[in-house]
């Protein structure tokens, strides 16, 4: 730890020249900004100093590199405390669809929509505002996956998950019993947790996957140790997720093994819940496992995934809280697949601003109060979505992120020819991108040394460091990325 | 249920023209509004014509008696879809502190904060915007209660619950291991849901408690059976909460006796768990129980409580979602208790605009990520809050609180004994407050017949009825509040 400060430092003084010689970009969306520009070390003395002065008071500092003046920061370029401004490819953990500052955000703030809901907050599902419908036709509605059905809106991921659970438990429990009511004897037995109101029903999730964080979406979730440690959990089901050899169109044959022997996972799991009375009410998965080291599988694995899940009458949940709203060169993830029926459910959260999930008719609760809580969603940044979704229409943002992937997904791949021991694997969607590192120290290492250049992104994964910038990234964006990088690859090298 | 639709209506064409004869209110935050005026039937044509345009598009229009036409709503008074004038006395439940269209919030919404937070929402917890201490100097911790230390913010009630328990649990687990971090096989049986990576550790919560309903927050909750049967749930020790006999000063003894009882079933239910090896990290509790049936238990309880807690190292939180932001008369309910020392953590939402816990300095978590998620709360809200706490000190609205609720408390107290077979056990501390009803048929009607006469209220429990106005809530409104009730109390007479 100390050799690596040691060796930032170091590169940190060099870097800070070298950022003149990094080309400039070119974006309307970008304000002021055309460069990155370095002035301190990461972080700064103005950081430092906030830092300081927060220990004790609030939690998790270890997790922050630095403030940032959110007012000062604009398009794909975010400024530090310290007046740094760094190229952003990590957008607030993938959740800023439009960059900083946009114009259309701004407008719709002010819009007296928008003020309406954040001064008089509905408690929605017993109060909704009298437009309800047509704002949900005209944000999450006008983007619904193919064959779904219906939205529900919630306030985050986490808990968009989790209510995707309680209505697939709620659906697996109606079908068992034959009737959508419970009896009075469930009624009962379930304020003692016990048996049959309190079902031993399961939920099928993937090694590597992330769902969230509270008890049931982290009960699903296994991205690393520490995020379930010391936490009570319930003890459900998981399959292989197919750790697949890249680039993918130069693996096809091993990799369809590969998939193959990870579908028997999920058979055998569900076929040994199942056999054990612990149904599996639902499968959930990422259509790119991100948290957990940005993993792939192949449209193939999807929709045999599909076929196995509606042999057992297990939903099928596909996250998109991180893959959702475009990222990827498609609005949803899932569309890649070409799937022949929709998926069941669909859950989504930051791009979209809010969470919530779609799904099919037959996950309708047909009682009320069984999917519910007291805000449920939020409508005042279901008004701000549609502005982002004139804007990603507009300015044509899904083909923006199309092209800057391209030459960002190219230049990845020039820079691991031409680093073959520092970086690997280049893979990706859209401008949705990963590679990987010889090792969990090298990858870190390479964080802060990224970092300390003026590139904000991200490590995932064990030895992976993943690009998730905003849908204003483009070609030039990522043309300075590459700049970037490869200026730290040489430095790592010589 | 045919009936009471028959009664329901029949009364209905009556309140129309009564609702000439109630009093008017005066208030300068209910703009033009001074009574209700009830126009149509509730729901109206338009609200019926929307709810027939949803149906099958969303979740549960089962819990909606009506849209809201929010616009023109002006502070206690809510106008339905079909222009009908409510008295709002549930307040978006429980959640709107100044009513509709508060001016000082107009105003916050506008303001340059406000607009970046909103047209910028940064992932606190690696992203904090340089004014992150400022910001909560000026909300959060300007109302922490005494004692505490930290804060953390979150997203809604049930997410900070949840993560309440969390932070409980880590540092419950540091405590037995005697040191913090996890050990390496630790960390890999976690993976696998076994011990001791997974703990089998447990919340101790209270019957007919209401906590969230996310799978660790349902876990503690028991309200009705119908908030948890189909969902599989950790199995957590429940005690007995005392089910006191009204009014409490004419019932001391006997109180006292229920009390103990009560304070019994912790201790055992601590025992047993522990004695299991399924130890209990902590307990959760409502200063008073909403959801449940608006159930209280005197300072004694609690203090006694505490001092249980503390004998077996069970971390003491204070579920205060609903109780908090001054509805009770104090800012915090559990300020009524005069605790010899602070609770662990405090848990809020609601009325605070954003979710969230306060705790002790011992609570904090000393690796970074492992209370964590994208947003961790809502800077754009936790800034309309420094708006709602000028407000609140400003205009005295704790005192108003105070008044309103000494002069509903006294008319609901008369009610009951003027209609004796009808209401009784007239509770609650400042302007939370309830009343009971013979059966839990009459309570529905009750509810049913009261929003029919323009007032926005709710049951709870199984035969209660709930008052929760917003904190600008004052004696006239009180005054005709008590005059809805009196008119419906004698039509049923009748």
């Amino acid at each position: 730890m100390a050799l690596v400060t040691l060796r930032s430092n170091t590169i940190l003084r060099r870097t800070t020249k070298l950022a003149k010689h990094f080309s400039s970009t070119s974006c309307p969306e970008d304000g002021p900004y055309k460069t990155v520009v370095m002035k301190t070390a990461v972080p700064g003395p103005v950081s430092q100093e906030m830092m300081a002065e927060m220990v004790g008071f609030n939690t998790s500092l270890g997790s922050v590199p630095f403030f940032v003046d959110y007012e000062k920061s604009q398009g794909n370029y975010m400024l530090d405390a310290d007046g740094n401004v760094f190229l952003d490819a990590f957008s607030q953990i993938s959740s800023l669809p439009l960059g900083y500052n946009h114009a259309a955000l701004t407008k719709a703030v002010h819009s007296s929509k928008v003020t309406n809901y954040l001064v008089n907050r509905p408690a929605l599902a017993i109060m909704p505002p009298i437009d309800t419908k047509q704002l949900l036709e005209r944000t999450l509605l006008r983007v619904m996956p193919k064959g779904m059905d219906c939205v529900q809106t919630m306030m985050c991921g986490s808990c968009s998950v989790e209510n995707a659970f309680k209505a697939a438990m709620i659906k697996y429990r109606a079908d068992q019993r034959g009737e959508y009511l419970p009896t009075e004897i469930e009624l009962d037995t379930c304020m003692r947790s016990e048996e049959p109101g309190t079902p031993d029903l399961t939920i099928l999730s993937f090694k590597t996957a992330f769902h969230g964080r509270t008890f049931g979406s982290l009960s699903a979730t296994r991205s690393k140790g520490i995020h379930r440690v010391d936490i009570p959990l319930l003890d459900w089901p998981a399959a292989d997720f197919p750790m697949l050899k890249y680039p993918l169109h130069e693996n096809e044959a091993e990799n369809r093994e590969i998939e193959n022997r990870a579908l028997d996972t999920v058979r055998e799991q569900i076929k040994m819940y199942n056999e054990r009375g612990r149904h599996v009410a639902a499968a959930i998965v990422e259509p790119i496992q991100a948290e957990g080291g940005d993993n792939y599988a192949t449209p193939y694995f999807f929709r045999e995934l599909q076929k196995i899940l509606k042999e057992y009458n297990v939903a099928f949940i596909v996250d998109e809280v991180q893959t959702g709203g475009g990222a990827t060169g498609k609005f949803w993830a899932h569309e890649h697949w070409d799937l022949p029926e929709a998926p069941d459910m669909v859950t989504f959260a930051k791009k979209m601003l809010i969470g919530g999930f779609f799904y099919q008719q037959e996950f309708l609760p047909k009682q009320a109060y069984r999917i519910f809580n007291t805000w449920m969603g939020d409508p005042a940044r279901n008004a701000l979505l549609e502005s982002v979704l004139d804007t990603v229409e507009n300015d044509k943002l899904i083909e923006r992120t199309q092209s800057a992937g391209r030459v960002l997904m190219n230049g990845l791949v020039e820079a691991q020819n031409k680093y073959p021991g520092l970086i690997s694997n280049a893979r990706g969607l859209g401008t949705f991108l990963a590679v990987s590192c010889p090792s969990p120290e090298r990858r870190d290492e390479f964080v802060t040394l990224l970092r300390e250049s003026g590139l904000s992104m991200s490590g995932c994964g064990t030895d992976s460091i993943r690009f998730r910038p905003a849908l204003i990234f483009n070609e030039s964006h990522s043309k300075l990325l590459l700049e970037i990088l490869d200026s730290t690859l040489s430095k790592v090298v010589h």
